[in-house]
């Protein structure tokens, strides 16, 4: 947590809680680890990575700790019993703990645990893509906690799969039913040299990836989304003028696609690979199908075997 | 021009110009005309928008005469000879003159006649919504000067459209092929009792349908869009306390959807109610072929007959 | 906390927090208490106002629980022990349960009691306006919880107070005292009939008395502001299309007049009322020494006796 | 024009219009001259500054032009005869061909002619600020046209100098007199190589600066500012991954300081250096009368001799 990073962070539909992003905005930089667990434990998860933070740093040259911790969440509260308050401390300070490179768990893991997608179950998803452009090799990652939409408005790869299964939809309530509920936080990661402004110019790009997969972002949808990038490290806290790298503008659309791709697919990844779940108060939410989601896709024409 | 509705305003890429948005952001009003024009033309067109106000309107109460008005634009330089400013204060005149209820013509009028959308032939396109929802019953309507897009990135109903018709692609020049030079700007209008800020929700809706259509929002992009509400007429000039309607957040979702589907729509009309072009410098952009289209959408089980 | 109002919020230097403040720019509207805290306990405030919300409230109408509390915070770290952790979920329901209508206690208070202004003493403080305008009678409010500034800058009524007072400047450390390491909270509160796009206009006001104030607000500085008007009650939960008022713009100039005072006045009644201070590692922060701020007041002809 | 700065704006109240800001705040980048005019003369300027592009610069790489001049307002049509649209393009081209290096002409210039100022004559003022920081030398310098402000708010150097001299206010309008009709357009440049989010936050100190000066920032007003940054320069057109500078936003708080103090001199510089003036419709302006100034000043202490 020692090293900021660019960051830009974007708000398609803010019934959400994203910490932290008034600094992320004002200052450009991401300063830490981003969080993501239930709404109503946003707050023991951020003071947890304060006292993380002041257990395991270095102190800041003035002598003082000082902390914005970002940390976001989507409700869970259909399959979780979010109003008995499980996430403590600990859970914070496994997460940073045990953080490392490498592939990410999709599904019901983690903050993703009790996601609903479309009214399928979800949860985490990730997708990326190598982008080789004449101004040299990047990658764009895209992580998803997945909890938002209906039904009916789901589309993958351009085919209405809401509407073809329509049976078996999470909420048993009508109330629940007749609105987004959910929310849908993003994590756009990325190597390509940009600035603070240009990975605000990501984090809107991550709209356009939803509105692939049908989302019209409801009410009631948290639709919070953050990009940074892992370059020009350790510029941040430097005492004097320092040098850094950009992607100028005119380079920058291979990006763009990019993430716009990436968050289309990591949508369905995390409902491809979240399995069915029974959870508080006996509510129960559906895998999506495998077997028919391709006989969907096959009907049309979107799968050749 | 004399009276003020709620108006929000928001750009999904701002490389284009809409003026007067920074009053219509600051009042939460929208106070006369959207004008849309071309590029090198939003100069001419907006002063004139003040001379006709001067001509025509009352004296506001304070004896002199203030306008900021809203004129849009996007680029026309493949199809018209742009740096001849050919567009005059006339030319204005005459559209705020006839400027009439009921149907709007489509395709290549107006400022959308020398427009290119994923570089078949784009225009002018509308499309609209009825809601009946319990809070009452509502249209959205939805215009679009459509000048966006790269030919692979083209989905119509989830279908791989453009990438099913490659061929005459409209720009000869790998410079503009390579990036997704164009603009749209969309204009979403609603008899919902919506509020400034509601209406700012609305204008970021439509990145969701353009999403549907495939659109990356390209660096060169002028994507921005204005939403108003023709409900709570005559508010804003009153010198008293004045009585309001509102449709609660609550009940707003049935106008996203609205919204979201209107403008995925009026992206298609533009382009098949546009003809085949051939403009300046002898550049020649090809209608979308209407039955290519259908066969294409029959491919993917798109169309029934 | 079942009755939100309009809102509006904004941030002049973010480098602070103030959650929730997504959400009350998406829909316009401010759902319960505006907390404020120092900056390493707001986590558990925030969470603590779910708590009680869980335990007091009746369910909302689709039976489940949601919040998304807004809570701010300055640095005390100075003079508190911010690292201890001492705020617990009981100090949050204590606020909540004693809140209560009349005047407020200034200095060194609540959240206010660490704070440290403008290297005197600061704390809490409030001021109000009253207008008489042709639209009805109407009150503006301002509380402040003032952390922020250098003493060099600080103005009192347009004098060089901070220059003529230059001795016991609250910070030893030479790295603090370069930098403008505070922070300030506004909350400005008023019954004109204002939208939420207009008290974001009145938020954005709060710097104006700021800088009238002397300040800069530097780097570290978390200026955040939130305006919420108690007109309108009980319109956002409705299940139909809602009767508002609105002062419109042309008639809110009063109001910007009196936030931009009132938050003239209520740092330096902050500062006033507060006293003398020795907190953690035995670091002392003089208060304002009344006396010598008369005779500099004097010294500038801003006092008559 | 064919050098783009990074650089960022920011409306404070936006009744005004500053032409190319969305792309300004998209891009990050400045790419040609900020021109100052008349409110109803914002579009003749705007078109012709693309009009002296095309005659005088080199074809973009794409071997096609494209233009989104930035062009600022304020009202002068107490003075001038705003809707005899006496501005043309040659006046906007002689502009651009006699702009130089060197001290700025100020009061009753340019656009600064017919401009009113706390109900005294006001214009085009400037000031400036060099600072030498750890970081290195940099200099701030600020131009503003500055048409705001009802007399009793005027504040100089803390001194309630509006009230002190009410007699001959500019409005014998009582509808002008109650409301703060005018409005700024200030421009930050600075060699401090800062980028555009940086250069955002700098556009926002500008509102302290006009604090300091007795602003309330009223409806009618277009206060609205743009900051960019000399450094850097070259890096926006290239087709490669580019070097920056950047000064780190810990030591960025002598350039807050520097814009807010610049900004609150060039203010009362623009009102110094103006002339009395009698205008259309024989409406007479005085300028602030400079005995009366070093009087009041002398009886609250703030002049020596």
């Amino acid at each position: 947590m020692s090293n900021p990073v660019f960051a830009g962070w974007w708000s398609l539909n803010g019934n959400g809680e994203m910490t932290g992003t008034t600094w992320v905005e004002e200052s450009g930089f991401l300063e830490g680890p981003v969080m993501i667990t239930n709404t109503h434990s946003v707050g023991v998860v951020r003071d947890a990575v304060i006292q993380w933070r002041v257990a395991h740093g270095q102190p800041d040259p003035t002598g003082y700790w000082w902390s914005l911790p970002v940390v976001a969440e989507t409700w869970d509260g259909w399959l979780n019993d979010i109003n008995g308050f499980h996430v403590k401390p600990d859970d914070a300070f496994h997460a940073i703990d045990s953080a490392k490179s490498g592939p990410v768990d999709e599904g019901n893991v983690g903050g993703g645990t009790g996601m609903i997608c479309n009214e399928f179950k979800g949860g985490i998803g990730t997708a990326s893509r190598k982008i080789d452009s004449k101004a040299g090799a990047f990658t764009v990652g895209v992580l998803v906690q997945c909890n938002y939409g209906s039904r009916p408005n789901l589309r993958i790869a351009g085919v209405p799969v809401g509407k073809e299964i329509p049976e078996d939809r999470a909420y048993t309530s009508t109330s629940f039913r007749d609105a987004d509920r959910g929310s849908i936080i993003v994590v756009v990661a990325t190597d390509a040299p940009l600035l603070a402004h240009q990975l605000k110019r990501l984090a809107r790009r991550v709209s356009l990836g939803l509105g692939r997969d049908g989302s019209i972002s409801g009410n009631g949808s948290g639709d919070i989304f953050i990009a940074f990038s892992t370059a020009n490290s350790g510029v941040a806290g430097a005492d004097h003028v320092v040098d850094l790298k950009m992607l100028p503008n005119d380079l920058i659309e291979p990006v763009f696609a990019a993430t716009v791709q990436a968050t289309e697919e990591a949508v369905i990844n995390a409902m491809v690979a979240a399995e069915t779940m029974t959870g508080s108060e006996n509510h129960k939410v559906i895998a999506l199908p495998r077997d028919r989601l391709r006989a969907v896709l096959k009907k049309y024409n979107r799968l050749n075997q």
